[in-house]
């Protein structure tokens, strides 16, 4: 019944507020569409904008991907589809770099240091090559790196941040220096592979972590945390921002901070399809997406 | 003289004059200065935004390379600050679709094809990067390839682009169906160091190049040109928009196109100063910028 007398302006209305809020939209649409579902179809079919709208509905939650499966399409990354870590090294590092920028700004870090706490896999090649960008992109990124890889990508990584000017840290800064000099740590220590507990070389730096008061900006996964339940018990850190690579893992889920954004814009369709990520759309040409 | 009679709001004038059009007004300071030399450098010497202005005025002008000189840093990026080709050209490539979307949306391109003509070298391989990014931006990019190289990096270039259902043409389409069907044309067939002449095996598509009305973007030379002297005699393809990329060549110099952009933001700072490249500051956390 509704659905005849719907004129074009509604319609309109109803694709505006879809976009704007589609959850609520959605409880009024429904019991239109159930009795007279075949009409309603048939008002709504040649519009694209709307079909979109209802495929969005549909498939709109991202998924939030477990341990395995985080493994399994970085591996198909790499095996199927021929990346180079190198390449998506680099947009990763290139995203997380972008993806602070558009946060904490050099005004709101009061141009204090940047400290980059790197571990010894790829998530600490990550923080590597977001360092140089943060550099490239007039911060003063300061790199804490205690477990150095011994494989030619993650030397050369950090040959390029000395290269740049990029102090590297020999040892972690005392809390009291970190507060006074330092406006916001990046945590890119342990990755999607991470399994507890926390190894003991790493035990201080997490224990600076939990206790600092700068705020923090994990990379993939706040370090310490479960990939799948999130944080351990008896509590782990507290991340302000969390930048997901590729998709959000499980734990992203019980991340409660500011920002969580989305990074690594390489994800191939296929894959994407392959695994029903259901990845937002990234605005333009922008390397990073805010999921909340 | 006139440097004593300068109140602080004159100083703020200047600076603020200097930022707008700091030609005009250093016409107006020079004789000041000249005059009351060591007065008006004492006034000036706390002002960082002075002298921040100042060292702009007398090095803004961007370095145009010479052909040896381009190979040069090249060189030296990869051998002495240890890049791979796959990191620079993914952030090459990346910067070159990035430019690309901002000067030609999909309404603009009435959401017809971007043909990218890829030579053997890396500017090829840039362009397969360039394609690959360009469809994940939601274009419909097509690859023309006629001579690949058989190196491990570009068969993986190549296969990326086509696990992304990228079309790989097998023999260029005719001048009819380009004008009818495509939008712009991507010409990544020579780079820096190409000599002329044009090899025989090129001649076709410089020949469509140099016929079509579909615009062209060129990555870092318009193909079949002198890297140093420009268009060769007899004329050459007349590029819309060119991308240079790490420092823009001698022959950008005749470039009379609507958009010359830099991309390839990832010169070292030290890299910078040695080769005195005065690039200009990127905006923000852009990997392109426009030139003119």
């Amino acid at each position: 019944m509704l659905g005849h007398r719907l004129e074009v302006s509604d319609i309109i209305l109803i694709i505006f507020n879809l976009r704007q809020s589609p959850l609520i939209v959605m409880l009024t649409v429904l019991p239109i569409s159930r009795q007279n579902k075949i009409t309603f179809m048939l008002m709504f079919s040649r519009s694209r904008v709307f079909s979109r709208s209802i495929c969005n509905l549909q498939t709109k939650m991202v998924k939030y991907l477990g341990q395995q499966e985080a493994i399994d399409i970085d591996v198909e990354l790499f095996n199927e589809y021929k990346y180079s870590v190198d390449q998506l090294m680099e947009l990763a590092g290139l995203s997380c770099a972008t993806a602070i920028a558009k946060e904490y700004s050099p005004e709101k870090l009061n141009n204090r240091l940047i400290l980059i706490c790197c571990g010894p896999g790829n998530n600490g090649g990550d923080g590597l090559v977001c360092a140089r960008h943060l550099k490239l992109f007039n911060y003063s990124p300061v790199v804490y790196y205690p477990k150095r890889t011994d494989k030619p990508l993650y030397i050369n990584l950090t040959f390029q941040c000395e290269s740049m000017n990029i102090p590297l840290l020999s040892c972690l800064p005392d809390g009291c220096k970190i507060e006074n000099e330092y406006g916001l740590i990046v945590d890119a220590l342990f990755g999607f592979s991470f399994k507890p507990p926390v190894r003991l070389d790493f035990v201080p730096i997490i224990d600076l972590l939990l206790s600092t008061k700068v705020p923090i900006a994990s990379i993939d996964i706040p370090s310490g945390w479960n990939i799948e339940q999130g944080e351990p018990e008896g509590g782990g850190i507290k991340p302000e921002m969390l930048i997901s690579l590729t998709a959000p893992k499980l734990c992203a889920q019980k991340f409660k901070g500011k920002f969580h954004y989305l990074g690594g814009r390489f994800v191939p369709p296929k894959l994407q399809e392959k695994y029903n990520l259901n990845l937002p759309e990234y605005p333009g040409t922008e390397c990073c997406v805010l999921l909340k």
